[in-house]
């Protein structure tokens, strides 16, 4: 099956929103084992909409259309379809009825022009959108798809994957299932070599993605039922965890944050940070997730020597060492720990650049974290990006090395 | 003149990155007033490459490619504009000893296969590119002009900006020249109605765009000279000032803690912080500037109550008020002020979500900037969002809030 995807809408045009939605299908595209040949951008124009829907009629099976089924003059998806296949747009009597309703279920009056959003060609059927008013089309005609759906990211997302998925099993050979397994600690390159042979394999595959906060490793698998798919998803994940160990921190929409907030909550126990090169960026991003007040004190920024000395680190420890140095670290950690009262401290400094600081280049950072069995240390990953990516890298190696910790993998000497 | 870009990459159709290349192309064309009517995405593969380009050939005069330019085989995009125009790909001696001498430079051998990035067909010139080993290509012919560059977006932006711009001045009717205005402390549609008709000048022209920082007013002018599109600028420039007045806080690349930063620095004046809501936040984008710690002391995320106190927020304020409270912030700025001996302090406290937290909704937040003439406070925008985005709009607030204190602005009451 040879796919093609056509977005719709003339702000994409003037660079005002960049077609992340084409990335997304993309995405899924390729665990369903469908070709994706040809991607567009397209202004809210009928000519030119149609124009490049004919052509992708004639050399594509699937065209997946995202924008303009607003209810606005601009708005010309529905528009277009007709226009393609010589069909006449009527309103659904039914897909009126459900629009007035949800109107109403708002306490507003429905704008005539939306009623468009409620009409049909004899091709389509309307595909639901519980969190919008306008209804995706799935037209069939002539051996060929035409899936129109909203614009709107979160929108698309849910009817792509509860109503357009579902109706392509005849032409996917099946239903997929995907899980995400999360790993951080190793480069991408790392994981993928690795893996070895496994990332060729056919059913279910497997593709690695380098997100900002982790190395993605997307297992899918397509089978007749979803619950068969699903069991060969969970057997490739076996193979996959014993190959990647501890490395692996959480599946799909997991963060080390998040993980670290449930082991920390799960065992009642609280953490407290002191930071320098990161300057409060790991405090924030453990404060990203709902509920952290229930595990985390706080945090001190202390970008100066005085403030670390304020909050206990000791003069003798920076003098003698630098405070860029295990020692320092080691001494932030415990001196954070005590003074908040947490179960865990951690300790985190380095040198986020441009310049190097104290004669140690830039992306030298120093992790210790003290908890009631003892200190762990680790070192940053020692990568020098920018200050802004330096600043992240070593947030993430904390919060893997207090998993680690939590999780017994690391273990006090 | 009818512009149309082409991207090329099979990563774009496995959705493995985002065409951000042409994003800012867009936006770029828009700029210069040049109609962009067609974007596509198509994989390494010179059929469809050729067919895609051949399409754009009949309908636009100005091709603009990115991709494709690197030295493996996968790499199509000479092999395919060659083929379009029917011309034999030759190696150019000058690009080819230039090439040479780059590698040569890094202590390095040329792989043989990197020598078609040193080729020509008649039609076209080389773009330089140094930063990288693809010059790029220059194609004119029959009234139709192909650019063809780097996918590398630093490689491509710098191709675009010093090589293309300036040779579509003939056909742009001028040289432009842009200033980005920045503006905080209101949203963009706050900022549209206040520029009203100007928003629709033809020449300089005034596009808004929303960042995740800041609200852009980008100020473009078309012109003979360089310096005469320059000169026009100055003057829209100084016309949007006067609508906007301080709620401009810099231009271009400048941002609030950077134009903070410069503020405290060039009167020798230091900040320290404590936040609640923010959790570390507000720290960290304090210290995303190179040498903050030349005016930054330190920060505390005091995410509970009892590290709060101990940093010297009194027991009886947070009993009276609540830590959800203009009181409860102006004894944050106050206590972190005091403790860490900076001549500024700030303190913010809200409700990040998703709950309300002491009987005060979503997206509540109360910032106090206490300096050494006295006190100006500041609510939040008061949007609820997503718990980060609070954070983030919380965080510009207060920045925002210490810049207008800085500029005297705001003055304590």
């Amino acid at each position: 099956m040879r796919a093609e995807i056509l977005s719709c809408g003339t702000e994409l045009l003037l660079g005002h929103i960049t077609d992340t939605n084409a990335t997304y299908l993309a995405q899924s595209l390729s665990a369903l084992g469908i070709d994706l040949y040809f991607v567009s951008q397209v202004g809210d124009n009928q000519g030119r909409i149609v124009d490049t829907l004919r052509r992708a009629w004639e050399r594509s099976d699937l065209i997946i259309m995202t924008g303009g089924l607003g209810p606005t003059e601009d708005d010309l998806a529905r528009e277009s379809i007709s226009a393609l296949l010589g069909e006449t747009m009527q309103v659904d009597p039914t897909l009126g009825a459900e629009l007035r309703a949800m109107f109403a279920g708002r306490g507003a009056q429905m704008p005539e022009r939306n009623i468009k959003q409620a009409t049909l060609i004899p091709s389509a059927r309307a595909l639901p959108n519980p969190r919008g008013t306008a209804p995706g089309w799935w037209v069939e005609k002539d051996g060929r798809i035409i899936v129109a759906m909203p614009g709107v990211p979160k929108e698309m997302f849910r009817m792509w994957e509860q109503e357009a998925i579902p109706r392509l099993k005849p032409y996917t050979g099946g239903l997929i299932f995907t899980r995400i397994l999360r790993v951080s600690g190793m480069g991408e390159s790392t994981v993928e070599e690795r893996l070895g042979t496994l990332i060729h394999s056919n059913n279910p595959t497997l593709a690695t993605y380098a997100k900002t906060d982790a190395i993605d490793v997307r297992i899918t698998a397509k089978a007749e039922t979803a619950e068969e798919a699903e069991r060969q998803v969970a057997e490739m994940e076996v193979r996959v965890r014993q190959i990647l160990g501890h490395h692996v921190f959480g599946t799909d929409k997991d963060t080390l944050q998040g993980v670290v907030g449930n082991l920390l909550q799960a065992r009642h126990q609280s953490l407290a940070v002191m930071e320098s090169l990161t300057g409060g960026l790991l405090s924030s991003t453990i404060t990203d997730v709902p509920n952290s007040s229930l595990h985390f004190i706080g945090g001190v920024a202390a970008y100066s020597v005085k403030l670390k000395e304020q909050m206990g680190v000791p003069h003798e420890t920076i003098e003698q060492y630098g405070t860029i140095s295990e020692q320092t670290a080691r001494a932030m950690a415990h001196a954070v720990r005590e003074q908040l009262g947490a179960d865990f401290g951690i300790g985190v400094t380095g040198v986020a650049g441009p310049d190097k600081q104290e004669e140690q280049p830039v992306g030298t950072v120093y992790i210790a974290v003290e908890g009631p069995t003892g200190v762990v240390t680790g070192m940053g990953p020692g990568w020098r990006g920018g200050r802004e990516d330096n600043k992240r890298f070593a947030v993430l190696a904390a919060l893997n090395l207090l998993r680690l910790f939590l999780e017994g993998v690391k273990k006090p000497v």
